[in-house]
């Protein structure tokens, strides 16, 4: 792309880095931020940081006051067109006057979807977009899945030994991972939407499943979501404590106890297991744009093969469990080494005594991310 | 050790990279290297590179000529007191008029073992020594092994998927990791003495089990050692073709075929198992220092269990290959969390698609390596 200069690449990186912020709050809107330079000269910047709250180019524009005339704005995302909860984020950019605007994407939501762009090119003002892109997608990559493919982006999150188990035979499991990894988890829950946990798991090891991040970092309490299909769990467990909310799917045809509280909803069971594509497009219709599932080996297992994980979120510790523990992935049948599952390693590190390993599915139909990070 | 200088690491630092040159070559000698320097503008360096030929030190000093008068010599081990194939490189140093020996370590090599340094100060030379002495101990933790523990350095050598499997349940386990990684494997097949795999993986994979480097690169053939208690294997497979030797090793009670030419040898079998330690008693008789097990997941297995492995030297390839794979160690049986094998990782790298790892078995009874790189 030679029309983006090597001040656009930085200025637009910037707005990424601010609109990142915002990952632990702005659920169900995505991540935006905005940088307003007059070269390389930043006169205002601003990134969304709660859905209702002011978007990023409106509070840039107010930190560059009457400096945003003539000036270049670098978006991450397409600015709005439509009036929600805020006013049109490309109406304000015309009225300061701004020159230029550079966005790294086109926004998909349907009441946008290039009528920012359009907005602003009416007024005279000078467009482009595709800047840094890749990066942008990425980082929106929950936002985007949910309105192009109508279901969340599904993380997988486990801890395994070396030899590739997650539990010993008797189930014990608890303290595979050091606490340096358990502390990282944390961070990756703030930024779901919903965490998806099995009965089973409530009744072996209880989480609570609430984010604790160790500091004042803000976030939104990511919805708890339990799939117990006959509602076996729903008196007990600390996934019911604590200030996040909680949600029990269970089997239509189960008979619902008097006196339970607590959200409620059903999703079809076909041979034993919830249709998972059932369950992501509930989660989807109620604005979740990442789901982070933290199960045991069967759950996560049939999400790998109903072909509903976008990502793995691997902790490995550099401990041994023996070939009687359980399998990371229960019921995860492979006949010939063609059909091996393929993944790719997006990022590794070294958390404390483990290794932390990012992977993505290899597959042809990324309409969402494009993986290079 | 405030003793040293920060002249003194650097050139201690040349003098172990100039020795680990002869890593695939030096055997069964140590790697040693030598810089002499006067302050800090080095005039003279060498390293052993071969059993029998010129010692680091004695190459250093025909390098500097008549400006080893008066310098310092750095050596990574104790300069040798005996004459072997050569002469003793205490007296070179002396000779030449060194002022001063600085020695990463002393050398536990029975014919040495101090008498080095006692011959420099009895010559009025300035000696001190363990300088970087981790770093060195690591570089030939081989050799010190065999001298110190009576048995060479044993890394064991795995390809895993991310869940842990060596093959799949029909025993397919061809390219599970990827050419990177298996031209990798070459590097630390050089730097071993003995190459060792078992009856099952011959028949199997059919190995070959030589050093493919793929450039000139000199290196000493490393021994092929196929534990075969019935000599099930003896009249086939690719290990016995190429240019490197190959031993069997046989129960005692195990009927020669005639006609049959290669070289034996006989260790006890207990339970349908060989005793490892003899194997590696036996190995270490005939200068094997490090060894490299090349095997499947129960021989693999069979070493962790008798407390055998120093290094376990792994390839994870980013694939799933399913619960009904086998398992990456089997027969390695842990009922406890609190039983678990931990190691610890001492270096990753990512090596095409997959992920190398080393690490080490976490234990007290460390005698060669300080685990420090």
């Amino acid at each position: 792309m030679s029309e983006f200069t090597a001040t656009d690449h930085l200025l637009m990186a910037r707005a990424l880095r601010l609109a990142e912020r915002g990952a632990y709050t702005t659920r169900p809107n995505p991540m935006v931020g905005c940088v307003i330079a007059h070269g390389d000269e930043v006169v205002g910047e601003g990134y969304h940081q709660r859905a209702g709250e002011a978007h990023a180019e409106v509070l840039a524009l107010q930190a560059a006051g009457e400096r945003a005339r003539g000036a270049t704005a670098y978006v991450t995302l397409e600015p709005c067109a439509h009036t929600g909860r805020t006013g049109p984020c490309a109406d304000a950019l015309v009225a300061a006057g701004v020159a230029r605007v550079v966005a790294a994407m086109r926004d998909p939501f349907p009441q946008v979807d290039g009528a920012g762009f359009d907005t602003l090119e009416a007024a005279g003002i000078r467009v482009t977009h595709g800047l840094m892109e890749a990066q942008a997608r990425e980082l929106n990559r929950g936002y985007l899945s949910r309105l192009v493919r109508g279901r969340p982006w599904v993380r997988v999150k486990l801890a395994t030994s070396l030899d590739g188990r997650s539990a010993l035979a008797n189930g014990e499991s608890k303290w595979i991972s050091g606490e340096a990894s358990r502390h990282d988890v944390q961070h990756w829950r703030a930024r779901a939407g919903a965490i998806i946990t099995g009965a089973g798991t409530v009744l072996a090891d209880d989480p609570s499943l609430t984010v604790r991040l160790g500091d004042d970092t803000p976030f939104e309490p990511p919805l708890r979501v339990v799939l117990d299909a006959g509602l076996a769990t729903i008196t007990r467990g600390r996934v019911r404590e604590g200030d996040a909310p909680t949600l029990y799917i269970h089997a239509p045809d189960t008979k619902l106890s008097r006196g339970i509280s607590a959200q409620l909803a059903t999703v079809a069971v076909k041979g034993g297991r919830f249709d998972l594509h059932e369950v992501l497009a509930l989660l989807a219709g109620r604005g979740i744009n990442e789901v982070q599932v933290e199960a045991g080996a069967t759950l996560a297992a049939a999400f790998l093969e109903a072909g509903l994980v976008d990502e793995l979120l691997l902790y490995i510790a550099p401990v041994l469990m023996g070939s009687q523990a359980r399998p990371l992935f229960d019921g995860l049948n492979i006949e010939h080494m063609t059909d091996k599952l393929q993944l790719d390693i997006i990022e590794t590190r070294r958390l404390g005594d483990d290794m932390r390993v990012l992977l993505q599915p290899r597959r042809d139909d990324a309409v969402v991310a494009s993986g290079g990070r």
